[in-house]
């Protein structure tokens, strides 16, 4: 059985980048990941990896509140033509901000939960992350194990990380951006969003491990709950989201759509790029809506 | 006194990407630009350009419905975190979309003005713009001249554009993304508002020709309105933005914000930079928020 | 076969109130009608008919944009508590605006369909309906034929609403509100939405001429189309909304809650009732959500 | 100087209804209230006394998030026409919910102020009140001193509530609803908002304790603070507010519009009426827009 508290106290930043720190992993890009980020780029082209962002997205209500976007004009060729959403920040493509979740009573690096208030987050923000521009690192584990995608509620571990590596010739290192490929995002793409949403393939515990050991900067998955759902362990809730955000500072991403992604990266055999998945400013926001781009 | 229409004929672009093309200047962004631009970086280190997206944004209810974003909790430490956003997605730093705007009943490369529905646009909306990654060029024209920031209600030139370039030392190609700096962002990170909308130094009439001339993918200003404010001419309204968005199919920016980069690039003396100031793929949009990154 | 232009014509109360009015049928609520409403009260009680306004409302996302109530908090306990919504103004119990729906290119009495637009309706919208008090009249079909509901896709006829109004010994007068039970609302009392969508009881073709040759001045169902669904001819669409909006000029009221109202006027076999149902004075809004409080 | 504890104890309704009311005054409604209204009815005809619902509303961003209606179009002549709105709940005519307010960690009755969450009101929310139908009675301050409005920043008084009475031919009963009219609302009929913000004309300490004496089940005003403002005291923070919401659970509404009722009453020398002024049933509202419907 997995002892989530050692776990925990294993993977733990806290206290690695000062008392203070509100980044997390995000700290270990330095300038020599963005350099090995530019070294990547050969051929001069970008592709995104963002889902669209309209009434047709992924949130079914599971989550109250978390609504797809929904845009309507407030001016129509009058002469121009002028638009508003109203969205949730989590509902696309987006990052989870640090403060997206709390574990007994505090947030990363032992900042007070009750930083987060109505007001949103004071701490641990989305909007103390101006950028996040890395060399990104493609872990098409789908891919490595020969499927289109992984089985529902397939979790996904250190060892199939190490062999996605392995097949794609990367080594990664610290201040990496990791994308973890399963192939779920293909039941969305498909208009399946309920076999999108549950059971899912995804993240396990493990992983937590694995990226704490290459000192991972954010890692980033194709599927609605990032971690393997239902988890491995009943209790705590949603085990992964607390090893990343709280315990570990370190950012997470969902609804990545790598499906483009993995065939390019098949075809030119290159598993590493330049990423930019810089979020949106929101001040005080638990997390963003991202338009990831890779540019090979 | 400036023939509008003649002007509009002269740095039209219809046709020139073919009859059915909705992305303007940006197929300008080719290969050879991406690369100028990875050339360019140095360091390894990214900058914001973004303003904070917050109910104290520069909105003040001109253009009715236009909201800062308004963020608020639907979830609070439940274990987790989540908000909802309702915001006018031309609010805060922002493209707009060729279809913000049409003239004489039709939209850029003469695509029908009814394209915009209340659906959305259907043809040259934002979600068309999947990336937005090239060599940026800061031209900061207040810099050349001198001053801290230009003149309320001056119309900058295409001798300004000129000047800035020498200034900097840059030859700005085809594909590079410009970036203009009026300073006017100063009045706006005062605290304001009003002085930062109205009276507003910006793009006159013949940086359009400037911008067409040296085949600019994609411009964005440090101000409320890209263009001077008020305008040069009276009729027609926004006549830059006609320029720009109906007759050169130009995607056009505001709300950057210039000063740190001013500053950074007046340091180590170097203007030109890797840009990733790639949309969020709001199907339909009329334009989009955006977190323009500037990696050196 | 039903002639739809035919029974247009029939029932049709164009120029009737003259050629500017956008009021239809509520023209028809007199002093009387509201005396009457006055009398009909003994017991000085009232009763609202209003379902809740929240995130578990019936919409499904079939009217895309037609979202459920999601109401969050901007202040919490500092000192005060404040909240914001964003819902469809016809999400919940709600009047349709008699420019809710056009036909052939005109809304009722003949005004422009394109007085509809971005900015709402300049003619016959909701906000220019600024009281609605009448007599109220419950017309309990299921009850009348002594079932719990009518059966699903049951079509509600004229000689439905005579045996209705017969049982419960009411003479329908001009200027009465008119609320027409089917028992469809339990099916979303029990959590079924989708049950209470489709296939549902309501509003036949035939009820049209009903309320015509009574003089109805409003007409309120208790499910989400107001009319019988799936309709009773193919062409055109929701044949009943085009005779009550645009020929009649008759407001029609959706998901109005009248199973307690049916079990009070069975208890004390009193059928008529004060009513008020005033909508929100939404400028230009195409409908209204509404308290419809009934005062006995 | 105004001892405020002495205050909220004298008019303090904890316990009155039983320890687990969250209705407060509004349990002063009975049938006799009712009944009292209906026969105040001669006539039989109707006023709204809701100001509209559109983006011109009151707020001026004073309360951050607490925004006027943004109604925008989701569908157009396609063929119906649908509408969504965003609003604060307490941003035009409206009721405050009991749980508005709290002070010194409790809300009415000794409900705990954690009642109120990012979820909104689990106790005395605004949904708790299904329907508000009692007499109506107007007590216009400015008429009875003679003047079109009372000065700004004017303390209204007990007496002055005495002498409206008086002058009206009235004696407020238990169960009564009191409408007072201080004239500020013609600040914001004539567009300056900014005057009818502040200062403004409003309820004193002093009529705390005459709703108290006189068993008033709700007071609404004309202005938008409903207290007069700035405050008499400098503590607690809106005192009045206190003395209503928190220690008399008095249902307290503002911005409704008493210009025209007043011109209505002076002509037929008749001040009291039958008044709806149901809220919508928010589920865990703060707070609800309401159409306050006079029937004379």
């Amino acid at each position: 059985m997995t002892d989530f508290a050692a776990l925990s106290k294993q993977v733990s930043n806290w206290g690695r980048w000062g008392p203070d720190d509100e980044l997390g992993t995000l700290n270990l890009i330095d300038a020599a990941a963005v350099r090995r980020g530019i070294a990547a780029v050969q051929d001069g082209r970008s592709l995104s990896l963002a889902i669209p962002l309209d009434d047709k997205g992924p949130q079914m209500g599971f989550i109250p509140g978390r609504i797809n976007p929904l845009r309507s004009m407030i001016a129509l060729n009058q002469p121009f033509s002028d638009d508003v959403v109203v969205m949730g920040l989590q509902a696309g493509t987006h990052w989870d901000a640090l403060a997206h979740v709390g574990h007994d009573g505090v947030l990363y690096n032992g900042h007070p939960a009750a930083a987060v208030t109505v007001a949103g987050a004071s701490k641990c923000g989305i909007d103390k992350v101006a950028t996040l521009v890395s060399r990104g690192v493609l872990l098409d584990v789908a891919g490595a194990k020969g499927v289109d995608k992984l089985e529902p509620g397939y979790a996904v571990t250190g060892e199939d990380l190490d062999a996605a590596a392995g097949r794609a010739g990367v080594t990664v290192e610290a201040g990496d951006v990791v994308l973890v490929r399963t192939g779920q995002m293909q039941n969305f793409r498909a208009g399946d969003r309920m076999a999108y949403a549950y059971p899912s393939a995804g993240l396990s515990l493990s992983t937590a491990e694995w990226f704490h050991s290459h000192d991972v900067a954010a890692v980033a998955t194709d599927n609605l709950t990032c971690e393997v759902y239902p988890s491995e362990i009943s209790e705590p809730y949603l085990p992964v989201h607390l090893l990343h955000l709280v315990y570990m500072g370190l950012t997470q991403g969902q609804n990545f759509d790598l499906e483009a992604l993995a065939a390019d990266c098949a075809a030119d055999g290159r598993y590493t790029f330049l990423l930019d998945a810089s979020p949106q400013p929101f001040t005080g926001g638990l997390g963003s809506p991202v338009n990831p781009v890779v540019t090979k």
